[in-house]
């Protein structure tokens, strides 16, 4: 039984002149932010900024690489070979790594952005494309991935460590893959129902899909948004309801 | 009296479909290379693959950082204040340093490129901000700047090794900058000349203006030029007459 | 003594998930907009919006060219030669009046953005090479530019039809110049000195300077900003307010 | 029977320092010339060199739009959804015509680049975006597309003018389409064959597939290949003995 979580949230995704997610205000919630590296969002500004907030709030960093595609954020899948991901992915590792090493804190983690995620999650040579990247980077950097998808155990057969990732606020299938968005009941909306969803899942070791099957679900890590205009709000009221049920929020 | 002299080359400058430079013949001749790091030039499939090559030659590594413009390939000043450019340089250094851990071979210097290089050597704030980002990354990586330059000086100052760097091809004019390659005589055409111009900054500490006035120079490092028809032959013929008056080819 | 005059405003300044100024509110008053054309901001997808929202309101559409940086929103100078800045303005020209002509609307003028309106005001080259980028497009179109700046004259040089720019919220310096934004005195905070300025110089031909120099100036066309908490409100009290002293507002 | 063919290439495809092709020498013996559009490849001044070339040549002029990838000079396909592609394609097209219409030549026919030629072909909610992208720009463009592709038949539907375009140098499967290019027996080497090929399809209006099957077809232009070292001579040599045939080569 895990009695203790992670709270990790996509960070640094403004760009130039773009504002995006509301970043000063939840680094003081989370325990991992996922730094973007200036491909689907992020600049060198913002990217040097971001690490210096993440330090500040004793937030761990991760790098959070996408597809290169600041017009689509991330969110369309591009076509490219393992071997162009493998590259794209070593890249912005190490270019976010660079604002690390200048600001002397230790990056933590990787996770994939987006479309990235979401295709790395089912195919499994994308999977390990990603995996692979971040092995060859560094050994002890963990690869945060879908609970029970393919980069999860990319990672894993790599000797990496890995961070199993929930959510609170979208409901799961019968297959244990999320709801997608589009569908009816999707979302969860009540801080309470997600609590209840997330405690579930650390305490019990599982979910109930929407159709009420129970599902087997590891818990490493719970996704929290950053932009929508309650995000703060959210945030700030899942961790005070999880503490209340004495589960711990710290990184791993 | 110096009988060691490095032979650096832009390195790493083709992008996508396009070729540029004749990369992995030079790579046999030169002993640093400087490689894009997809900002002026160069993308995350040409970054490994210009680092493997240099490993394979045994090849001194350097991060070739660059105004953040492909289509001015870098030799369009932009207007960025003195933090950018210290961010810039910062990301591009890291992600170049991304495929060099990963392929388990050290990085060694840092060089800046065209019109970043030209406003580095000429304005002491932005020779300061490259330095920095340099110092800040890894005090242990060389900082290649002109002879007698503001980036050359801001290395030293910030203690970090630096390398002069001179052309063999180029003239100089009396207050020791290059004679700008539109004018006449700007050119040094013959191979002969070049050694003559390069032998005598190594063996004797100075070179001779365009009009004839004997100025000192330190020269740590020639820089050669990878692209044009007869850019491979003037290399080796360089190092070939070099070596014939017994000066030493090596990285610092 | 002129009772008629336009209020522009930059739209179209959002970027794929980014959002920028309030477009949708603000179309309701202006007359006429500046759609930028995807170098400095807006994409396809934008540009195509913010044609049709024109569209509806009835406002003049005219394309909004700046330096291609989106990551500095083309508020960075960019070293380009005449040549380029002729052919990244007609790029930029082109590409919006496909939009325009997809949907039936008119392209009615042109103003260029950011660093590259304020390099036209001062370099007569830059100007000119804008100007003749205009001209070639389309004799018809109005160029916009600073009141007093080579842009107009180089326009009306040429045989366009030129619009004098002015600011209502921003005050003037000796020279007929705005005073730069980071300098004290530079803004004017209140709807009734805005007002004030614009009346004089619609009805009078005059500005008054931040040092109470009388300078005479032409005023066809009024600034006014789309970002900022407050833009919305001061456009349209603003509007009322030379409504109500029987200014005609409407677009050239 | 058709004795009159169209000979196509692209064009316009180098960027910034970047060279890509030999357009000036395959100007002289094409009779349209598809000109990139600064998504997949090009640029501003690429594109203004490349209108002017065609029209001292004498060449039809095509918009050549392609996915938004410089990176990957459009070969990888992009998730983007329909009314993406109809915009992007429209952006494209205007950009392409800035250049037309500053240099007083029209504009003739639009064909889509690489990967997303390809999608064309294949999806038809695809081709129907981009054969409607064109119909709004201009009715009196000719579309081009793959011969029996979804591209020529939305194109129709459209009430548009279509190209029906053909191979001299790859060869065709039993339903029609390209052997695709890493399958052995792909291409055709000589230019005896290609030759016959084109012959074959003008005069008895059909190919005959590698496996020997007669496959109807329908040839208005063949398209040339740019790039590659035996490309202008292929280019002579196909023409040449086409005209011997007494086929006439000439834009539709």
């Amino acid at each position: 039984m895990n009695r203790t979580v992670d709270l990790n949230c996509d960070m640094g995704e403004s760009f130039g002149a773009y504002s995006f997610g509301a970043d000063e205000q939840l680094m003081k919630h989370i325990t991992s932010a996922n730094i973007a590296c200036g491909a689907h969002a992020g600049d060198p500004n913002v990217m040097e900024d971001t690490v210096k907030l993440a330090k500040q709030n004793g937030v761990a960093i991760g790098a959070h690489p996408g597809y290169p595609d600041l017009a689509g954020f991330g969110r369309r899948k591009i076509e490219l070979t393992d071997v162009e991901i493998y590259r794209y992915v070593l890249f912005q590792i190490g270019a976010l790594h660079a604002f690390c090493k200048a600001q002397e804190v230790p990056m933590h983690h990787v996770k994939a952005h987006g479309a990235l995620y979401n295709v790395a999650a089912k195919k499994k040579h994308v999977a390990h494309a990603i995996a692979q990247a971040v092995a060859d980077f560094d050994q002890n950097l963990i690869l945060y991935g879908l609970a029970g998808s393919y980069l999860v155990e990319e990672g894993k057969r790599l000797g990496l460590r890995v961070a199993s990732e929930v959510f609170a606020d979208r409901t799961y299938q019968e297959d244990g893959s999320l709801t997608p968005r589009n569908t009816p009941g999707a979302l969860i909306e009540t801080v309470d129902q997600a609590v209840k969803q997330v405690k579930g899942m650390l305490t019990e070791g599982h979910v109930t899909s929407v159709k009420g099957k129970i599902l087997p679900i590891q818990a490493d890590t719970v996704c929290v948004h950053g932009d929508g205009a309650s995000a703060v709000r959210f945030v700030r009221e899942l961790k005070t309801a999880l503490q209340a049920e004495e589960i711990l929020i710290e990184s791993m």
